[in-house]
């Protein structure tokens, strides 16, 4: 099938209008992809935390907000259609899209470094990576900003060629779902970032999805302490069905900080810390609940308010180290197969991380529930 | 010779009796070395601007004022006695004392992931590291507090046996004493810490003698860009002279930012950014000034004002690291001598950090000549 000939698709998806406003299901266009481009039909999606946070962005954030959008990133589905110089996809294939690229050429994918392609770089903006364009257009045909180069609460949605993995058709469209990104950037975290050695201490802060998913990475990693933080006490029955070992609730500590508590269960701090809640003072937190010496802090989050982080210059001397990341230093089209192997074979457990299914219909029921701390990940059917 | 029949010794050492105030020249009494330590007679000792640092420190810092107080601890000397249970020195060795202890037998001196003992831990307060004690009193009985558990201020220094470092006596006492802290610092940083990579490039932020010995270091392990950023023009000439290949100067850059110039020299960003400063600004500078994905920024300087390093947590997610170390990421006993070699090989040339040469009863001109940027290292001779 040749891209020319392709004819744009007529179909439904959830549309964010304004700040913080419900997503209004709409009727909307998805262009044919272009060049090194893919038409995938969305099987399912699921709500991240990324979306919330670019959903309800306002002015004085440092991400400006931009609507009308098509928000969602955290998909599987199949191929409905390739545009030109596609030879790596075939209608039909159960893919993932990824929010990072990888063209598998430059030299940052040929790197063990790093995992951000620099062929066609991730940018935090809107429009496809090569072009800077949208795909989509409302009914009345004015253009919808796309989000991450994805927006996958639409049945349609044109991804980049660097941005499609391939899974086994096997993985269950729910789990693969997960692993296009939060999963795998919890995962990842531990495994590809921080490379958690046996035997050590790791502490978790915020067990939410991305948190939970560290949690399984860490313990798959051999991890002996895994020190789950949360300020929600029902965390700790969940966070010990995923391996956590120990849980700290930082409202109970009587007098003490977060980091003296931890600092006393691991001997001196932990080996890894991460976070996973964005807010600035708990990364703060967790960069005085490492090791000195060797302690690595892993950063997940996105600051929430566009917060900096605060370090005391002296933490630095004592040798710390703070990691940043997207997407858990996964490269996709290499890791998120692996991972989806890995959950196959019982290594890996995340398909707990499913607290709920809803269909298109009711994705602001979705977006309740995250808000509410009610939910791990919903998923949402596109067909319903 | 038995630690038991050791007695004090009588000798000169600068004292610093209040903050900011000319060092006093005064007899004073070192004590004999206790068990696991040894009494060194300082040959030549260097200042650092950690010995400015605290010299100035005053009561709204994060480290305490402390005095009276002996300060130095860059040096080399000869082994004058040792105490009991003392089996790696003898009479008459050629050594450097060392901030960091080294025990060979802990799990950290094991691990190639940090270079800070954890047997007899960095305490960055005054005290023998075993007993927290002093040998230091002055011509009065009254204690001196000592500095970094080495204060090479004085003629004779008592420093534990994990601190203390043999080294050839062929290398020049000068140099040899240059390793001890300040030249290994930046060698190490590029070289244990960062691992600077053949072609890559590399920003150094501040080109005093620590910003010098990590060019060295850069250009030892094969960066093809070192950038040197100072707001003193004469530093683009000895930048040169030991290994820059680019100068910035901050102040000559008309409405661009440091981070904007870097970028566009070297195609997004450095590999490796180097902060030896100790400046809030300056470090988020460097952080801005390396390459997302994969850039790392090595924190050497200690903040001077004790202000917190504060960066937009977007950074981090650009897949940014951020490392601090005390001594470069060097393990003393291993490394010094590896880098002594070097220099004797001119595989390194470190001797051209020393610019000034004064005894003992001239410190105060050492300290004027580094507070008015006049000198790199000035080296002072203790028997003068």
């Amino acid at each position: 099938m040749e891209g020319q000939s392709l004819k744009p698709i007529r179909c439904k998806a959830a549309v964010c209008r304004a700040a913080g406003e419900p997503l209004t299901i709409e009727e909307i266009v998805v262009d044919p992809p272009k060049a090194c481009e893919i038409r995938i039909k969305i099987i399912c999606t699921s709500l991240c935390h990324t979306d919330i946070t670019i959903w309800r962005v306002k002015g004085e954030n440092v991400i400006p907000p931009l609507f009308p959008r098509i928000l969602g990133h955290e998909a599987y589905g199949v191929v409905e259609s390739v545009g030109d110089n596609v030879e790596e996809f075939a209608v039909g294939d159960a893919v993932v899209p990824a929010f990072l690229g990888q063209c598998d050429s430059c030299s940052s994918c040929a790197s063990e470094e790093t995992n951000q392609c620099t062929a066609v770089p991730f940018v935090v903006g809107p429009g496809m990576r090569r072009d800077g364009t949208t795909r989509f257009r409302d009914s009345q045909g004015a253009p919808l900003h796309d989000f991450l180069a994805i927006s996958s609460f639409s049945q349609y949605a044109v991804v980049d060629v660097n941005q499609l993995v391939k899974v086994d058709p096997a993985v269950p469209p729910p789990l693969a779902c997960l692993l296009s990104c939060g999963a795998s950037t919890g995962v990842g975290a531990a495994w590809r970032l921080a490379k958690v050695k046996p035997d050590s201490s790791v502490a978790i802060f915020g067990l939410g999805s991305v948190g939970l998913a560290v949690v399984q990475g860490a313990k798959m990693c051999g991890a002996s302490k895994i020190i789950g933080v949360d300020l929600n006490p029902d965390k700790e029955t969940i966070g010990k069905t995923f391996g956590v070992t120990d849980f700290v609730n930082p409202s109970q500590l009587g007098g003490s900080s977060v980091s003296e508590v931890i600092n006393a269960m691991t001997g001196g701090g932990a080996d890894y810390c991460f976070e996973c809640i964005g807010v600035s003072s708990v990364m703060t937190d967790a960069v005085r609940s490492t090791k000195p010496g060797r302690g690595k802090t892993i950063i997940l989050g996105l600051e929430q308010d566009g917060k900096p982080l605060c370090l005391p210059s002296l933490e630095f001397l004592l040798g710390k180290c703070i990691i940043g990341s997207l997407l858990g230093g996964v490269k996709p089209k290499t890791d998120i197969p692996i991972l989806a192997q890995k959950c196959m074979d019982k290594d890996l457990e995340l398909e707990k991380l499913v607290t709920h299914e809803v269909g298109l219909q009711e994705i602001n029921t979705a977006f309740d529930l995250l808000l509410q701390g009610k939910s791990l990940r919903s998923i949402i059917w596109m067909d319903k």
